[in-house]
């Protein structure tokens, strides 16, 4: 029987981490939840994120699932707790595999997180990471996702300028001597922008790209038996399903199908 | 007895269109709902949009309010029929009431629209336009919200820079002869970005500045009494009144306080 992985997030994001996942788990049923009718999440409360969050977690295990990836970066730092208390299946947060990535590699134990206002705000992230005995430096990008979703991507000039500015920001921020030799890029939209980061780094930083290791970490948990059968995808969205399926293929690679509109409950 | 008036926008927006009722309605009492749990409308669904706009309104009815006005331009946008067919009481809207207003002081019978993706895309302004004898023009700004709720407004950089591409993709619109001379700023963000583009046109067009118009319309309409008492004003969020109350004073000018936390139905 094959295994059925949920995947969640707020958006579109969280393609990135289903696009990272699809060569990895192949003979896998995924079905992704894009709360789009309610997005973005990172401008939300705690209070209001856990109650959506809940929500759609339990719609994906209505639909069969058997392993829950939470590629919400703002859910996963401000409503993990209250989605495992509300999984029956095991539940991974792109939060602590992110921070465990970023310990596994930052030799100078120093790290820089880049996410939204709320992921930020939340401090999740800097948790995470002190559990694991790194330093953190954290810095919201709050254009960065509407820069994405503009499709202004790789080296579009604004882009480049605003990816400057917040790293320049966060700059101030190091004293001296403390500088970080690793970047956690805290939010799944920031895949798409991976280019303007190794320009404006220069390999001054390692990048830890937490689409990427949750990926790898789903994939070394579910232990894939070697299949030929290619991976299966389901999509459901809670706004318009024609914007979802032009909109996600730039983050998934590849061509979004089966969309299906759904409503849940406020 | 004093008139109650209902504000509704989707967020913070609409706050502009209140900040420039306040002197022109003494007496009056103002209750502002701002939909913030499931802000931005720009990026949802006609039918969502709708759904959201009604309950809100039918809110503010319960609130007492005696007039309505729809300070969000997606909403005005794409849902007006739906609020009129809700609403038991006068509804003015910010597009009808723009696109009014460029009639007036178009001599050239033309003229450029800003918007979010979601009012640029319904064509609501091109046609309210176009009933009026105008040439219509219409750019949608996804980036321009955003980079004012990061507070990088006038004479930021970045900002300069995007304001001048998005009226560089909208000259390429142009045929040869026909520039508009009229620019309608169909956002309620937008009054906050007025001196980036009194500098980009450099008084090759007038702007018609949304908030403006439906704020001198309202009062035409109300025609108050003259009367010492100042305007009071209640505010109802969705989501953190904390957050509105921190980011609101910016649109406001000034103190936003009286700030409830309401939950609406979905």
């Amino acid at each position: 029987m094959s295994m059925t992985v949920g995947v969640f997030d707020s958006g579109f994001g969280g393609l990135t981490v289903l696009r990272a996942m699809l060569p990895l788990l192949p003979g896998t049923r995924f079905v992704y939840l894009g709360d789009t009718a309610r997005l973005p999440y990172g401008s939300k409360s705690r209070a209001t994120i856990a109650r959506y969050a809940v929500s759609s977690v339990e719609f994906l295990q209505q639909q069969g699932a058997d392993f829950l990836v939470i590629a919400c970066n703002t859910a996963s730092a401000l409503a993990l707790d209250e989605i495992r208390a509300a999984a029956r299946v095991p539940v991974l947060g792109v939060v602590e595999t992110g921070a465990a990535a970023a310990a596994n590699v930052s030799k100078a134990k120093s790290v820089l997180v880049l996410g939204t206002a709320a992921t930020i705000a939340s401090h999740a992230y800097a948790h995470a990471c002190s559990a694991r005995g790194l330093h953190v430096v954290e810095q919201a990008c709050p254009l960065l996702v509407p820069l994405v979703e503009e499709g202004w991507t790789d080296h579009h000039p604004v882009t480049a300028t605003v990816v400057d500015l917040y790293l320049g920001q966060a700059q101030s921020l190091y004293a001296k001597g403390s500088e970080p030799d690793t970047l956690l890029l805290g939010c799944t939209h920031y895949p798409l922008l991976r280019a303007e980061f190794d320009r404006a780094l220069a390999g001054r930083m390692t990048i830890v790209d937490s689409a990427g290791v949750t990926a790898a970490r789903a994939a070394e948990l579910l232990a894939p038996s070697p299949s030929a059968a290619p991976a299966r995808c389901e999509f459901f969205v809670t706004d318009s399903p024609q914007q979802f399926q032009s909109l996600g293929s730039r983050f998934l690679g590849q061509p979004v199908e089966n969309v299906q509109h759904v409503e849940l409950p406020e």
